[in-house]
């Protein structure tokens, strides 16, 4: 009989740090983003960290989960989702997917239940003296590629300084941008968040990033922005130009006549953003690639079971992003590291933050990847300071759920938010 | 940095033990059964066991492997199978599947790499101090039902003295058996294996088994011994008697022939026993119910992987088995325990053997059922007095690869392995 390393209670600490005006096709990033820090604690002593959105609903529904969790041995993940699950159906708490409106069907027991997996895994590491990887099969490399993740935004927040980033509006700004990032972190791949301007625009902004980096995996993301005969026309001026095309259309069904005759694959995090959704994307053809978040995947084993899934159903397998901190960067690159199919390089969000929770030198990034951290867990630690000062800006910005459409529409009032919009 | 656990080395001892003359389609089980055990070195003096097939060629395979993965971390799962199928694609042996002809397409990469991961896990566990089901999410049941596995059997050997099952080749033998099995276990379901006799029959047994245990689940599985007609016929005739018909007929298409017919799940070994035919199964809907078996689907955490996606695309999922040792079935319940969505009786061959390789006493039936060891790893330690005599007996016996059909017809020059025989 072996001890078991029982939980005892999580601190869930709702934060938010500041956030470029990063345009979408659902409006634009608010001054602040908002994540909940987790920090689990055991009766060892030992404390797991977890990262995930921190939506007025969703918190209602961590603390829910937190309180069904005391007891459990940080092994027993299949008995913790459970009671999760168990939980939350006694709940009546609507929205808080924390994504802004694009992803809206992931499952919710999924989206809570993650950051108490990676936060049991951060602590089984920390117990046993192994990094979070060697939980998930071992790294099958040293180092997670990712890509630079290129926003069309405004110099600045309407009434504040224009941020160092400045504006990019147009091809020229994207390039600008690209150059910037790419200077800085080394990636050696490209994605574009699209639909934005209308399709023409952006498949200037995209050939223009083809000829300043002629050698760089290019990708675009329009966030279902278009119809299928849009998007079929967009994919066949961009064929041979980008690796991917990402959620051109909406839906299954749209993005399947789309695939029909666009030549390069269809990426998803958008139709297919639980695994309800694979059954169904296998049968109609929809889909080459998906995007993993273990965030709404249901945590990091949850996520391998992704993996394999599109390893066995010949889906390719790339890494998705909201805008996030360091510890969820942690757990995106022990997951990645350990995925011997996630052979693109992973979106982040990481360059367009300027502040964490975490204590700096533990993770970054050099020469667009991130070394795996080897340390016991996930290899962060939390910055109490750095913390309370993110959760009193949290208290402090007044933003309790993230809505890019109605900041779009304070500025903007003749904005509304269709997808398609072309 | 944490330190690895560094594999020095394996051990791998083929043994025999004794086998009663069990019928199926394909001729009848030999007087003794082969299984080759993996002693697994490590640095630190760790040992973990693996058990396999014990076929020449599959013996070549693992001595190959086992020169492979000197040097890898116990960890280091998923670089542990890149290595051994980049030395399986240097080797030149063909054969060797260990399974009599009945499954032979399954990955030999994933049958080759399955007891070292089983022994890495067992390592793992001993190192950590935790249960190999913690390693694999945690145990959510701590008992795994096993069900009553009947054969159609001679008395004995020919030219031996009976064994103490005697004879069961009508529907009383099998009631007896039954009988017998389920007083000495407790199981709480039965299974027979099939394709032996002209269908009605087995149907006649089915029915009479049927009478004798109306309270307890039934299933049928003749190896694919008949047509799509006789199949449907069959599913007909035991429709609200079986809770699955298992491999009625041969292949995807057969078996989805008889799927549109037949009111009960179809259950399979023999058309899904690899990652690659769960695509078109899904796409032809062939079967309800998958048989996991670890041994060649690539070990644990790769069964974990088929579980999810039993879970995701909507089958059924049992555990099938061969003739075993108790490393084994402490590997199958460790696996079955961690799987939530294991739901029916797991196969055993466990009743019909009379010996063994590990020390007596750490794993059981109460009840129908192997209670979850709790120790660290697999839980159960190498008797190395009953290691050596077994291998004695490999050595002893002549037997080299198993050969149901080539022992038959050196019973019967008749005997014909047919698939459909009827």
């Amino acid at each position: 009989m072996t001890a078991p390393v029982r939980i005892t209670g999580a601190r869930i600490t709702p934060v938010a740090f500041v956030d470029p005006p990063l345009l979408n096709t659902v409006g634009v990033h608010q001054p602040y983003a908002l994540r909940a820090i987790i920090q689990l604690d055991t009766d060892g002593g030992l404390v797991g960290l977890g990262e995930t959105y921190a939506d007025t609903a969703h918190l209602t529904r961590l603390e829910a989960a937190a309180e069904a969790i005391v007891g459990l041995d940080v092994f027993a993940l299949g008995s913790m989702r459970a009671a999760i699950e168990a939980t939350l159906d006694t709940l009546s708490v609507t929205g808080g997917d924390g994504v802004a409106g694009m992803i809206t069907t992931a499952s919710t027991t999924d989206r809570v239940f993650s950051p108490f997996e990676v936060a049991c895994l951060d602590v089984q590491g920390k117990a046993t003296g192994r990094p979070v990887s060697d939980l998930l099969g071992g790294a099958v490399r040293d180092a997670v590629p990712f890509s630079a993740y290129l926003f069309y935004k405004w110099a600045g927040h309407p009434g504040a300084e224009a941020d160092s980033w400045g504006e990019a509006l147009d091809p020229e700004g994207l390039v600008r941008q690209a150059r910037k990032m790419i200077a800085e972190y080394g990636f050696g791949a490209i994605k574009v968040k699209g639909g934005v301007f209308p399709p023409d625009e952006e498949i200037a902004g995209i050939k223009a990033l083809r000829a300043a980096f002629p050698d760089l995996p290019l990708r675009l993301d329009p966030n279902a922005a278009w119809t299928v005969d849009t998007s079929i026309r967009v994919a066949s001026e961009l064929n041979g130009i980008v690796e991917y095309l990402e959620d051109p259309t909406p839906g299954l069904d749209g993005m399947a006549e789309v695939a029909r005759e666009a030549k390069m694959p269809l990426a998803t995090n958008m139709c297919v953003v639980a695994f309800d959704h694979l059954e169904p994307a296998v049968r109609k053809n929809s889909v080459g690639v998906v995007l993993s978040d273990h965030h709404y995947w249901g945590g990091l084993q949850r996520s391998r079971l992704l993996a394999g899934i599109c390893d066995t159903f010949g889906f390719g397998l790339s890494m998705h992003s909201n805008s996030h901190l360091g510890i969820s960067l942690a757990a995106m690159v022990h997951l990645a590291a350990a995925t011997p199919n996630l052979t693109y390089a992973c979106d982040t969000h990481w360059p367009w933050k300027s502040e964490d929770v975490i204590e700096p030198g533990a993770i970054g990034f050099v020469d667009g990847a991130v070394p795996v951290p080897t340390s016991p867990g996930l290899g962060v630690e939390i910055d109490e300071d750095a913390l309370a000062a993110l959760h009193q800006q949290y208290l402090d910005c007044g933003i309790r759920d993230r809505d890019d459409t109605g900041y779009m529409k304070s500025i903007d009032a003749t904005f509304e938010n269709t997808s398609p919009r072309w």
